[in-house]
C-alpha cells in the first residue's frame, strides 16, 4: 500500500492546503505524539510551552531553517497591565486597572471585538506577565514618558497606543502599557523570541525545522487528526493523538490573499512577515474553520518621533483634515488610507517642525514650503482657498486651546502661525507605510476553531494571527497587542490541546 | 444500512453547511439527475434553463414554497449595452461603444474588480438583451432623461449609475444602461422572475420547492457529487451526475454572518434579502471553495428624485463635504458609512430644495433651517465657522461653474445663497439605509467555483450573489449590475455544468 517515503495512496502532489487529506488516505504514520503545533513564532511557542508543560508530548514543525517568524521581527513589546499595574507600571506612578484595560482593548477591537477575549486578557494580564518573567524574559523597571515608537535603548515602559487620544481617553483612564524587553536597540522581538525558544527546548518539545505543513489529516466526522508535511522530498504524516495547533501567522506576504481579502492593504508598500503565506489559516478553513475579519489589516507610517510633529496637521488631497493627530501612529495612517485618492500632507510651522526620526526610513520628504499658507496652497496644486480655510479654522480654535472638531488634546494645540510653514509628503506610495493582516480563524478564547455555526472543529486549535484574536481593527491597533495576544491565547490553545 | 427514509450512517442533525457529506456516507440516493440548481432566484433560474437547453436532466431546489428569491424584491432592471447600444439605447440616441461599457464595468467593480468576467460581459451584454427578450421579457421603447431610481412606469432606459459623473465620467463615455422591464409601477423584478419562471417550467425543469441545501456530497478527491437536503423531516441525499449550480443568494439575512464579515454594514437597518443566509457560500467553502470580497457591501439612501436636491451638497459631523453629490446615490451611501460618526446632512437653499420623491419612506427630515448658514451650523451644534466655511469655499467655486474639490458637473452646481437653508438630518442609524453583501465565492467566468489556490472544485458551480461576479464594490455599484450577472452568469453556469 505504501513505501517508507510515505508517497502512495494520495500523491505527495495532490495535498492541498485548502481541502483535508482523509484518514483513509494515510498510508502510515511517520512519526506520533499527542499534541502537534505548527510555526514556531511567539504563538506557536507559547502554545508548545504550555502543552509540554501540561504534560502532553509535543512536536513543533517549523517550514523555516529558524525559530522566530515575524514575532523575531518585532520591537517585542507586550501590552500588558490592570490589576493595579505591572511593578513597572506602578513604579512609574500607573494604578492601572483592569476595568480600563478592559475597555480599551474592547474599544481597541473595533466593532467585531471579541468581548470574550477582551476580558480574560484584561483578568490575567497581570498573571501573564509574571508568566512572561517567569520565562525569562527581563524588563527594565524604567518609563520613557515622550513619544516613541521603539526605545533604542534597554528601556520598558511606553505609551503604544491611543491611549490619551480621543476617543479612547474618554472610555478608559489612560496608562502607558507597552512593555518592551531589557534589550539595548530596536529589535527586542528577537531576544524574546530567544528566551522563548530556549523555553521550548528546555521542556522537551520535539522541534522540526523545514517541515512544511499541506494538509490537514481529518476523518469522515471531521476530526483533525494530523497533519501531512514536506520535508525537502519527503511527505510526512504526523499524527496527534490530541489536538493540531496553526500558529503560523497572516497572509501578509501571500499577495494573491491579500489581493482577494484585503485589496486595500496592497496599498502599503511594506509587508512585515515572514512566511504569513496564509497556509495556517486555510488549512483550518479545509476543516470547516469559519475565516472572519479577513478584510481588515493594520498599516502604519512612522511619522513621529518628534512629538513635536504632533502639533501638525494632516490634510488630505483635499485640504481637508481628517484625525487627532495626537493618536498611535497606525490610527492616524489606517485614516489616511481611507482618504480619497493618494495625496497627503503633514503641515508643520517653525515652531513645530523638525525631522523625523525615521525620516529616512519613511522617504517623507518636504512636498511644499511657503512665507503663508496661500504660497504653500499654491505649490500644492491645491484649490483656490481650500488648504488655507483649513488652516485658518484650526488656527482659531487651536489659539484658544480647542480642537472642537477633531478633539486632539490640548497638550498638542498651537496655531500653526510661525513661518516658514511646510507641508511634508506623506503620499501612500511612495513612503514607507507597513503593513500586516489582522483576518483569521475564528476561535474560542481555549483556541478552539470555530465553524460558521459556532461549533468548534474537534481536534483543532489556533492562536497568533492565524487566528482572529484581540487584534482586529486597524484604528484601534496598538504596539504590543500582536505579542500579547499571540503569547497569551497561544498558550491557551496549547493548554487546551494537551488537556483534551 | 439504511431506511427509506435515508437516515442512517450519519443523522440527518449531524450535517453542516461547513463539512461535506463524504460519498461513502450517503446510504441511498433519494434522486438522482445530472444538474442540481440550489436557489430559484434569477441567477437559478437561468442556470436551470441554460442547463436544460444543452440537454441536461436538471433538478432545480428552492428552499422556500415559492420562486423568485431576493431577484423578485428588486425594480428588474437590468444593465445593458455596449455594441452600439440596445435597441432601446438607440431609439434614445445613445450609441453605446462595447469598450465603454468594459470600461465602466471594471471600474465600478473597484480595485478587486474580476477583469475576464467584466470583459466577456462587455463582449456578450447584447447577445444577452435578445436572450433575455426571447425568453419571453418585454422592454417598452422608452427613455426618462430625469434622475430617478426605478420608474413607476412601464418605461425603459434610465440611468441607473455614475456614468455621468466624475471620475466615471473621465474613464468611459456615458450612456443610460438601466434596463426595467414592460411592467407598469415599481417591483418589475417579480414580472421577469415570472418570466424565468415560467421559461424554467416549459423546458421541463423539475423544481422542488421547501428543500433545503444542509451539505454537498464529495468523495476523497474533492468531486462534488450532488447535495444533503432537507424536506419537512425527511432527509434527501440527491445526485448531480454533472454539477451542483449554487445560487442562494448572499448573506445578508445572516446577522451573524453579516458581523463576523462585514461589520460596517450593520449600520444599515434595511437589509435587502429573501432567505440570502449564506448557506450556498458556506457549501463552497466546504468543499475547498474560496469566499473572497466577504467584506464588501451595497448600502443606499434613496435620496433622489427630485434632481434639484442634487445641487445640494452632502456634509458629515465635522461640516465637511466628501463626494460629488452628483453621482449614483448608492456610491454617495457608501461614502456617508465611511464618515466619521454618524451625523450627516444634505444642505439645501431656497432654490434647490424640494421633498425627496421617497420622504416618507427615507425617513429624512429637516434637521435645521434658517436664514443663514450661520444660524443652521449653530442649530446643528457644529462648532462656529466650521459648516460656514464648506458652503462659503463651494459657492465661491460653484458660482464660476466649478467644484475643483470634488468635481461635481457644472449642470448640478449652484451657490446655495437664497434663503431659507435647510439642513436635511440623513443619520445612519435612523434614515431608511437598504443593504446587501457583495461577497461571495471566487468563480471563473464558467461559474466553476475557484479554490484559494485557483484551481477549480470538480463538479461545483456558483452564480449570483452566491459568487462573486461584476458587483463587488459599493462604490462601484449601479442599478441593474446584479440581475445582469445573475442572469448573464447564471446562464453559463448552467450551461458549463451541463456541459460536462
Amino acid at each position: 500500500m505504501t513505501g517508507l517515503d510515505g508517497t502512495a495512496g494520495v500523491s505527495a502532489a495532490s495535498h492541498s492546503l485548502d481541502r483535508p487529506c482523509t484518514l483513509r488516505d494515510v498510508p502510515l504514520w511517520s512519526v506520533e505524539t499527542e499534541v502537534i503545533v505548527v510555526g514556531f513564532g511567539a504563538a506557536g511557542a507559547s502554545a508548545a510551552i504550555e502543552a509540554a508543560r501540561a504534560g502532553a508530548r509535543v512536536i513543533l514543525f517549523e517550514a523555516t531553517s529558524g525559530n522566530g517568524g515575524t514575532s523575531a521581527l518585532s520591537g517585542g513589546e507586550i501590552y500588558l497591565g490592570g490589576g493595579g499595574g505591572t511593578p513597572i507600571q506602578r513604579a512609574a506612578g500607573f494604578e492601572d486597572r483592569t476595568e480600563d484595560l478592559y475597555s480599551y482593548l474592547l474599544m481597541a477591537g473595533g466593532p467585531n471585538a471579541d468581548e470574550e477575549k477582551v476580558r480574560l486578557y484584561a483578568d490575567n494580564s497581570l498573571a501573564h506577565y509574571e508568566w512572561l518573567t517567569a520565562q525569562g524574559v527581563e524588563y527594565k523597571n524604567s518609563y520613557i514618558a515622550e513619544r516613541t515608537i521603539e526605545p533604542s535603548t534597554d528601556d520598558c515602559l511606553i505609551w503604544s497606543g491611543s491611549e490619551e487620544a480621543w476617543p479612547f481617553m474618554d472610555e478608559a483612564r489612560p496608562a502607558p502599557r507597552g512593555h518592551c524587553p531589557k534589550f539595548i536597540g530596536m529589535g527586542g522581538g528577537r531576544y524574546v523570541m530567544d528566551v522563548l525558544a530556549r523555553r521550548v527546548v528546555e521542556l522537551g518539545v520535539d522541534t522540526r525545522y523545514d517541515h512544511r505543513a499541506v494538509a490537514l489529516v481529518t476523518d469522515d466526522a471531521h476530526r483533525v487528526h494530523g497533519l501531512v508535511l514536506r520535508a525537502g522530498n519527503e511527505t510526512v504524516f504526523a499524527r496527534a493523538g490530541k489536538g493540531v495547533v496553526l500558529c503560523t501567522g497572516g497572509f501578509v506576504m501571500n499577495r494573491d490573499m491579500v489581493r482577494r481579502h484585503v485589496p486595500w492593504l496592497l496599498r502599503s508598500n511594506f509587508p512585515i512577515g515572514t512566511v504569513d503565506d496564509g497556509s495556517g489559516i486555510r488549512l483550518g478553513i479545509s476543516a470547516g474553520g469559519a475565516a472572519i475579519n479577513m478584510a481588515e489589516g493594520f498599516v502604519t507610517l512612522p511619522w513621529y518621533p518628534p512629538g513635536s510633529l504632533v502639533k501638525g496637521i494632516f490634510v488630505n488631497g483635499r485640504g481637508q483634515r481628517f484625525v487627532n493627530e495626537d493618536c498611535y501612529h497606525g490610527r492616524v495612517s489606517q485614516f489616511i488610507l481611507q482618504q480619497p485618492g493618494d495625496r497627503i500632507w503633514l503641515l508643520a510651522d517653525a515652531a513645530s517642525y523638525q525631522p523625523m526620526e525615521f525620516q529616512e526610513l519613511s522617504r517623507v520628504e518636504i512636498g511644499a514650503a511657503g512665507e503663508s499658507w496661500q504660497e504653500v496652497e499654491r505649490e500644492l496644486g491645491l484649490p483656490e482657498g481650500s488648504l488655507v480655510a483649513t488652516v485658518e479654522l484650526y488656527n482659531r480654535n487651536a489659539t484658544r486651546g480647542e480642537d472642537p472638531l477633531f478633539h486632539k488634546a490640548a497638550r498638542w494645540l498651537a496655531p500653526l502661525d510661525k513661518p516658514p510653514f511646510v507641508a511634508l509628503d506623506c503620499r501612500i506610495d511612495h513612503c514607507f507605510y507597513s503593513s500586516f493582516t489582522l483576518g483569521g480563524l475564528d476561535t474560542l478564547p481555549s483556541g478552539e476553531v470555530l465553524t460558521e455555526e459556532h461549533t468548534a472543529v474537534p481536534g483543532l486549535y489556533a492562536a497568533g494571527r492565524t487566528a482572529c484574536g484581540l487584534p482586529r481593527w486597524g484604528p484601534g491597533y496598538s504596539s504590543g497587542m500582536s505579542l500579547a495576544d499571540a503569547t497569551f491565547f497561544g498558550r491557551l490553545a496549547g493548554f487546551s490541546a494537551a488537556r483534551l
